[in-house]
């Protein structure tokens, strides 16, 4: 069995002194366009050049990025609009990121109920019955998930997730304007996002670890600091995964609150401003992407320190 | 351009007589044994053999059931778990559905903000720029969605549904007990489901077709009847797409709330009870499951009738 996740995400933060995450977006619209011209070329405008041409890209930033990300975290959207062989450029991504000794979030916001939701944990967080075997589709360390439809939807992710060492993020409170006009209704003294992270409290406690952190996180814009200070109270358990941060607004400032004072308890996505920084920076998108990555990992860590929450 | 999305929902409910939409979730470890025997003897137990055989079981099921449903809706999970062979049998199910005049409902309930909201929709409710090109990667007709994450994640994907004539089901009041956790919240006077089911209301406005029917819909479990009268009147425009029945408890009757008086605006999805009718009554899969659709076909249009709903 794998070791929780919570752990190797500690382990990782604390051996590459990083909290920083990179959002694999691979929007075919905004790929160098050398790369793609090329894979055209080669293979025609088909959805295979184009999964080539995003696979490149991502292996090209997985090698630029290794050491100063904990993680990758593939969008979902930019793989399924490839059709299958899109799908295949995921599968080889989450391979590659392994290899590269990065964890991968799989950023898809899943949700449904029973079997449907066995299913995607079968997809994302284990491994499919086939036969008599057991084989794994996208086999990543932890997924993102939707809570709108509770508990049930949940139980049976958690519980995958438990028995294979992986982990999930529930969205509590998005990084997004409107994301307020469900997840700030006020229930009599509570806000929903509030609720939503009270649930996530009590989902992650039979998987605490000896680390003290569950194998169920929570999502928590770094655009709402003020929220995210109350919800880092309410789960004090959870790792949040925290987007927002850089293209969507969020300053190095606006994510310590997210952080336990033992300076765990979070990691800082950033995508567009890693993974397209040689659209503003020139040169290689691989040097571009690894300078952007380091300039934000130092301006976070740099935050941290001056908020009291780098212990390490 | 497509006719709008609900103009065609509605031009099938008539020609067909027939509200029901049959849910394609092929489960692998519930499918006829011999069929999963035949393919795993000649592929092996892999993600492509597995995927062969979910497509022939899929395109029996489509055969048997054209005449007698008005769409299918295939269940992501049980797709994506096959890996990228298990999307490539999607994108082949989709393309079989429609040649037998099937409307194709995605249920994926997706949900995001932005681009990648617009990589959704690439996927499934239009096509992907890839180079000059635009190619289509699994092109249904409508899509679930999930509205935690507000209006601004899914205005994308209402854009695109008007332009291309497809059409979103918001998850307004899911069918599974643990909804009520965040669904059934009290804000001041109102529920969580009534204030999403008002912002749905909103989002269709601009796409009400002459019929008077808009491209957002929205799905609403037959398991809270009560609740489900109380969402008719708050989304008249609105096609509601209904679970719940069947397996999940709910009897014709308690799908009657969910119509309109002209007896449209509603269609009533069954999927283990049509797609795996032969595990309980034996003969072929496809014999057993057109005998199961035509029995909930006709039960739900004589409740229909019963209940003043049937104008058609």
């Amino acid at each position: 069995m794998n070791e929780p996740f919570s752990r190797r995400l500690t382990k990782a933060i604390l051996a590459k002194q990083s909290v920083l995450v990179a959002g694999l977006d691979p929007n075919i619209a905004n790929l160098p366009p050398d790369l793609c011209s090329r894979w055209f070329h080669q293979g025609g405008e088909t959805f295979a050049a184009a999964a080539e041409c995003i696979l490149e890209f991502n292996k090209g930033l997985i090698e630029a990025l290794s050491d100063v990300v904990v993680a990758v975290k593939p969008q979902l959207a930019f793989y399924e609009c490839l059709g299958a062989p899109g799908m295949s450029a995921l599968s080889q991504t989450i391979s590659y990121a392994k290899q590269h000794s990065l964890l991968v979030i799989i950023d898809g916001k899943r949700n449904d109920i029973g079997s449907s939701m066995v299913g995607y944990a079968d997809a994302y967080l284990g491994t499919t019955q086939v036969g008599g075997t057991r084989l794994a589709a996208f086999p990543a360390d932890a997924l993102t998930v939707n809570p709108y439809l509770g508990s049930d939807s949940i139980a049976p992710l958690v519980e995958r997730a438990q028995l294979s060492g992986t982990g999930v993020f529930v969205l509590v409170k998005t990084s997004n304007p409107s994301g307020s006009e469900i997840q700030n209704l006020a229930v009599v003294d509570k806000k929903v996002y509030e609720i939503v992270g009270e649930h996530c409290h009590r989902w992650g406690l039979a998987s605490r670890d000896s680390d003290g952190y569950s194998a169920v996180g929570a999502v928590v814009g770094a655009t709402y600091p003020r929220e995210a200070a109350a919800l880092r109270k309410i789960m004090p358990h959870a790792y949040f995964l925290v987007p927002g941060f850089g293209a969507q607004g969020a300053g190095p400032a606006d994510v310590v609150a997210s952080f336990n004072a033992d300076g765990l308890g979070a990691v800082v996505n950033s995508s567009r401003d890693i993974i397209f920084a040689f659209a503003k920076q020139g040169g290689s998108y691989q040097d571009a992407a690894r300078g952007a990555a380091i300039h934000s990992r130092d301006i976070i860590n740099k935050a941290l320190l001056e908020g009291g929450k780098r212990a390490w």
